[in-house]
């Protein structure tokens, strides 16, 4: 077979381009850093926005839409908070034909304005907590743009939560991140994301914490897949979000933010991608099982249509190809940069023999399967590669990440993957020295793997690595 | 019962903006035009779009995503296109903390940058027809809006396709326009729209044929709830959309384009609500059945929480306020300002004699219900109510539409409701002179009801009214 990627070995960024220009899943826009998510791609995203809903709905958060203008004014009310994003803005001086009296900015993030509203709508205690999430586009100019990693414009998810007392701020922020982001990322994505504290150097702005899930991608660099931040009552000060109290006080809310992005198709392409194109694990995959024709024949489409059909009602998302008049090696091909998790082939020869081969895109296995057979193979192969995917990018991580002393073995051992180091031998001027090499603290974590409130806690082992 | 909204009667406009208001839907945004859709309002604007986005899917067409910002110099390529939208413009001309060497324009509506990127896609004929969906946010900036209505910033989906001839593109428009939009709108929205052509002069700026929906809200005017538009080869020919036919030459394609927004739910308010608040109809209601403790009592609790899950595992979407330290009164209000379409009542009182009491919005009827009929009450509550609410509708409609044989007549006419008249006793000079008062020709029928492929048909009918 021709190759039809560049392989990541030879050259990882290319390869990660070509797959995304060859299985149509994205295009750069017109202007600078900007994406186009073409319908390939864009189905995975929907299906990971489903996903991701119904978790945040589950931890009791309500879907809202906040504005895309904001006063440049807000920005400013948060001090930290405004310079994190300054050189980000997009500004919008002119509308409806004349030059406005204020500029208004395009939403890097919606914290300002949501607070704002916040404040109106919060009176008691009865009133909190309020849990909001809000589907999105937001804008930070990017210098260096990245089709899904770094883009001008990213598509998103944000929560905003307000609530009486830091404890319950803080329990909200972890029920999210485990409940919502770690478990998507881990049984829906299948990558074994690593959930840690940041330190205070990557925290963000106006943040009091910042917990991150961090993926290992196929070069060994982390990708920080997704945030839940605690901010304290920063936000609660600087928009008056305040609440009586049942005592009858006048108190501020605690705030946190939480969010996750069109990053995560860049994370899906690089954990799990291969030389051959992209693979999606079962439970993501808007199409999972393809159907292809291999080549017209005696009652070859009729097969093909009732398997599809069956595959269908027993719950698989499935799709057909019938467009004989491409060669079949062509489509073989697209079917293995789209990467559906199965495909069964239907043709002339195989189907004599009562069988259609079915196809997975994990492990390339090939096996002629009678007819009859063909639904509970899938489902079985269906179930097996939703875990085989999981699992070969955890050895990988562990493959890849090694136990280190000094900051010097870890700065060393982040040119392939992964360092763990304890904290206490980085530290904030271990960090900057790191940082100065291009390696970062990805994050802290207790030695039982759970994740520390503060920096501060004692035998906190730091991560690090290169990231994207 | 005291007073909650300003009555329609006595001013519409007002009642709507307090519906919003104490319904909790929506907010006005900080910068002058945008809103803030509330929990309340988006759940339901959820709904409109899980239901749109299933039949836009099963009318073929694919989800993408097309960037926020178009570069000025698109907009240009189509002259009547860039007419149509220059005064509603906003311009960002700062990004990245730098003046931008061309300004950016925030999408008004995806055609040019669709066009682009089709015209880059296309290149056979197997590659027709192209069918593309995009949810997003577009920007017009309004100098008199109106929440839901007319906003600077609204929420939409913008179907965008490629065919190769014109039939295929008509064919392709009116199925959009039936199949998905009617359907929706009527038998979700329980609205009873009207499908028709739009003249000349309502045409969307550079198509060539514009098909619309227009309800009659609450106070006899019409809204445009959605419009599906042929482009002819407009947009093919600016942005170079072409294609090499089976023969072998190079042909420019038909393009389409539809729309539907936000805008659904300020028609649903004002055509559903009444006096009292919103009114949902169950098929698209995010909750349908609303179970409320009256007030705590022996056994309450419980069995009211028993009701939730027996209405859950029959189907119901269904919520339980059990906020028994608020006024039951205060809850019954705001549960009839939400337009919730079941009530189920759980009171010591009723359930001491086996009853749980069943209330409906629509006729605002309340019958105490044996507690093992409450689920059976329920389900044909909400199949009769949904009817109900579009028959409402519809005898409303009837009620304020008069046939007509004149010009002065259908103006006159148009003061309190629709007239229908013919469309050769309105012309183009017609037309003119009745929007000198106020009164637009909403659209075009055939005398069968059905939609006219262009104005100059011999016997159509106009439909002239006040619009929002």
């Amino acid at each position: 077979m021709a190759r039809v990627l560049t392989p990541r070995a030879e050259d990882f960024p290319r390869w990660y381009q070509d797959l995304i220009a060859k299985a149509k899943l994205a295009d750069n826009g017109p202007v600078r850093g900007t994406m186009v998510i073409r319908p390939a791609g864009y189905a995975i995203w929907e299906r990971m926005q489903a996903e991701m809903d119904a978790r945040i709905k589950a931890a009791g958060a309500e879907n809202a839409y906040f504005p895309l203008f904001i006063p440049e004014s807000y920005l400013k009310r948060e001090a930290e908070h405004v310079e994190g994003f300054s050189p980000e803005l997009a500004v919008v001086t002119h509308g409806g034909g004349k030059q406005l009296a204020e500029p208004v900015v395009v939403r890097p993030t919606s914290e300002t304005v949501i607070g704002e509203f916040m404040a109106k709508w919060i009176d008691s205690y009865r009133d909190l907590p309020l849990l909001l999430n809000q589907w999105a586009n937001v804008v930070r100019w990017e210098l260096r743009p990245r089709v899904f990693l770094r883009t001008s414009e990213f598509l998103w998810q944000e929560g905003h939560t307000a609530h009486a007392t830091r404890e319950d701020a803080r329990a909200y922020a972890r029920k999210i991140l485990h409940e919502a982001y770690e478990d998507l990322m881990v049984n829906v994505l299948g990558i074994p994301v690593v959930v840690g504290l940041k330190t205070a150097r990557e925290r963000f702005a106006g943040a009091t914490a910042t917990y991150t899930c961090e993926g290992m991608m196929g070069d060994g660099k982390a990708l920080q897949l997704g945030t839940s931040h605690e901010l304290g009552q920063n936000f609660a000060k600087a928009f008056d979000i305040s609440y009586s109290s049942a005592e009858g006080g006048r108190e501020h809310a605690w705030t946190t933010s939480w969010g996750t992005s069109t990053r995560m198709l860049g994370g899906l392409i690089m954990a799990h991608g291969d030389d051959n194109g992209l693979r999606v694990p079962p439970r993501l995959a808007p199409i999972q099982a393809y159907v292809m024709i291999v080549k017209a024949g005696d009652g070859v489409g009729e097969a093909a249509a009732k398997l599809r059909d069956a595959l269908r009602d027993a719950g698989v998302r499935v799709a057909l190809d019938d467009r004989t008049d491409t060669a079949f090696g062509r489509r073989a091909v697209d079917a293995e940069l789209r990467g559906y998790p199965v495909r069964v082939e239907v043709g002339p020869r195989d189907l004599a023999a009562g069988n259609a081969v079915v196809v997975r895109r994990t492990d390339g296995s090939k096996a002629p399967t009678p007819v009859a057979d063909v639904v509970d193979a899938v489902l079985a192969a269906l179930e097996a590669d939703q875990q085989a995917l999981h699992d070969e990018a955890l050895a990988h991580r562990r493959s890849r990440t090694v136990e280190v002393s000094t900051l010097a073995e870890a700065i060393e051992a982040a040119a392939t993957g992964w360092a763990m180091v304890p904290w206490s031998a980085v530290g904030i001027a271990g960090e900057a020295e790191a940082n100065g090499q291009g390696v970062t603290v990805r994050c802290l974590l207790r030695a039982d793997g759970s994740v520390p409130d503060n920096e501060d806690e004692p035998d906190l082992t730091a991560i690090l690595a290169r990231a994207y």
